[in-house]
């Protein structure tokens, strides 16, 4: 990464800049409607469902709620993370002395067996970059693939983060190779934060033209949104990200700061992957999660830079976290009624928008009659397969 | 239906007046393009990748095919049949006497447990209309409570067509309802045809700005398409359309009348699905099919007013067919590279443009240097994800 010293403040103005460089980059993925799953998410679920759950005993929350989706399972290698990576190289090579210094032969490098290694490989191929990335040996074929496919050089370790992170001081040792992380980075927030921008734009252009960015026309409870007389434009009330390391979710909290749109934070509970949650509640950050939650993309600690946004600067306003039984429930209804391929971890807010009575009731007192225009993230599509209906199985 | 007296002619401007009636109740689904399977068509096939197959010992063709994809997946119902279900219905309310003889508590019926039972029951509801659905008794639950879903009358009969027939008939003489066949009516093929005009349209719009109309800029390979010196006008040189009983692939022909624009079919070949390929080239309809080819839409015999468009017109250009295995191998590529859910029959124009020599070979030859812009249809989204792991793993 470039030296912190060379970073943006971390506010919207910042966002935008990001967005300049990363908008020739990647794709502006779609934000789309769905009649169906509005309909679902603005229904009082019924007293029996609630039964056996933590909200049992609950008189079911009667939200408002129409849905608005951005597809970056349809972006570049399927997922938002190739924004964060373009944004990040592009300081690199603005680093005084850094070019000079032969940095795009030595290079840049980071461990990750998911979406960041592809998102940095490609990023660093098209900036005549060398990319070394760090992978466990026994991750899938698929992925190693995916990643050599994009030029880079993969470079095999164990997988526990102590095996990952000796190899990698091997690499830098050796190459000269800059370390880019995931997600605990100025560079890299702002950079994830740009499709907050994008989204708050397709917003309120669908609704003035009454026509959703995937060109279909406005319709049913959608009408709604361009009646709505809170504020002075109409657009997004509120979004919803996922959160793992917390990258896109500090970005997207910037990408919204001044507009009166409210942040939410989405994650897993199973084995203590809802760390930024508890942090959130009990104002310490919680540096180590250990989970097998099947939001696989979510089972990382919240970093120490999107927290500064996230908590200590309150630019997020609350965290949400279900059950995998949840998460699969909502994934199964992307597939079904959305038609879109995406992964586990991107189903996480649409989860938290249809089983969190916490959350519905919140939307409920907040959004009245008239209710909240909600922005979801649809963080990513990379997914086995063959093993979707073994993964969506695991529901019952 | 309405009766065939009252039927447009069948030419493109009939299909202008079916997408005036039909686009205030559909969705105008967006036409996407991928970079990544334009260039995988443009590559020649290995040698050896031929072995085996029909077309071993064959030199590979080198065509340059930039696709455009009509995501028609996305869809109200999950694929295109409402098209012609609400043109169907529109011409029915038009028929001189039919509202009042009582037409609308009369109703209609179809037999169906597939994609034409949805669409009729939602096109019904929609025009206030009585819709009788003859399944199966074995049909999935799920598809039968969907059919409920949209409030249709569901009547169970056995599995053959005998006993579909039968029921059916029964259904006739008790409530006087009207029957509304899939596809061999002309009110359905230039219902269907409407999405041909939309993806022309849809292309040339994309062309002339560099942007798609999922709002994706054009780019690598589509950059080339705005470039092509034929003809007068940038867009389509060619569409495939999948073909069962043919009322989609007529109507798209139909569609394209006089516009330069040449049309394909494409079939499966598994246990003799290819029943239009064999009459395309004997001369001779064939009017049964018995097949359990993959692509479950697709297992019907070509109807006789879709034959006279295709065949005794010559609208149609050519008939391709592909196998099982081809089929599921273009279906893996749409999830993995373009995030789409998709059902195996609309799968398989993919696999005629990236595994059917003679297509491959005869797009080389017309499209010469500069290649051809080709459309293909994603004609339904509608599987069950729960077996799409065992589906895909019958690709080996």
């Amino acid at each position: 990464m470039a030296a912190l010293s060379t970073t943006l403040p971390l506010n919207r103005d910042s966002v935008f800049w990001a967005h300049k460089v990363v908008k020739n980059h990647v794709h502006r993925t779609p934000a789309v409607t769905n009649q169906t799953l509005s309909e679902l998410a603005s229904t009082p679920r019924a007293v029996e469902d609630l039964e056996g759950t933590r909200f049992a005993g609950r008189t079911p929350a009667k939200p408002t709620l129409r849905l608005w989706f951005k597809c970056e399972n349809l972006q570049r290698i399927g997922a938002f993370k190739v924004r964060g990576a373009f944004y990040a190289l592009h300081k690199l090579t603005e680093e005084p002395g850094w070019l000079e210094g032969g940095g795009k032969e030595k290079g840049v490098v980071t461990h990750s067996s998911g979406n960041h290694a592809q998102a940095l490989a490609l990023a660093a191929r098209e900036n005549g970059i060398k990319a070394h990335i760090v992978m466990p040996e026994i991750s899938i074929p698929a992925k190693i693939n995916a990643t050599k496919g994009y030029g880079a050089n993969v470079v095999f370790s164990g997988s526990t983060s102590v095996e990952r992170e000796a190899v990698t001081e091997k690499v830098i040792a050796e190459t000269g190779a800059r370390l880019v992380p995931p997600y605990d980075h100025p560079d890299i927030m702002l950079g994830q934060g740009t499709l907050g921008l994008e989204l708050q734009d397709q917003v309120e252009s669908s609704i003035a033209s009454s026509v959703n960015s995937a060109g279909q026309t406005l319709r049913g409870v959608y009408e709604a949104s361009a009646n709505k007389k809170k504020g002075n434009v109409q657009g997004l009330d509120a979004i919803i990200t996922p959160c793992g390391g917390g990258g896109m979710l500090s970005g997207v909290a910037l990408s919204c700061e001044g507009t009166g749109i409210r942040v939410f934070g989405a994650e897993p509970s199973f084995q203590g992957a809802d760390d930024a949650k508890r942090g959130y509640e009990s104002g310490e950050r919680v540096p180590t999660v250990s989970s097998l939650t099947v939001a696989d993309g979510l089972r990382t600690p919240l970093g120490v830079h999107p927290w500064s946004v996230i908590y200590e600067r309150r630019l997020v306003s609350g965290m949400f976290s279900v059950t995998d039984e949840e998460i699969l429930k909502a994934m199964r209804l992307v597939y079904e009624r959305m038609k879109l391929v995406v992964e586990p971890s991107a189903c996480v807010p649409l989860a938290v928008a249809l089983f969190d009575e916490d959350f519905r009731a919140l939307a409920e007192k907040e959004g009245g009659v008239e209710g909240w225009d909600l922005g979801l993230v649809f963080s990513g599509g990379n997914v086995a397969v063959d093993s979707l209906g073994k993964l969506l199985a695991g529901e019952k």
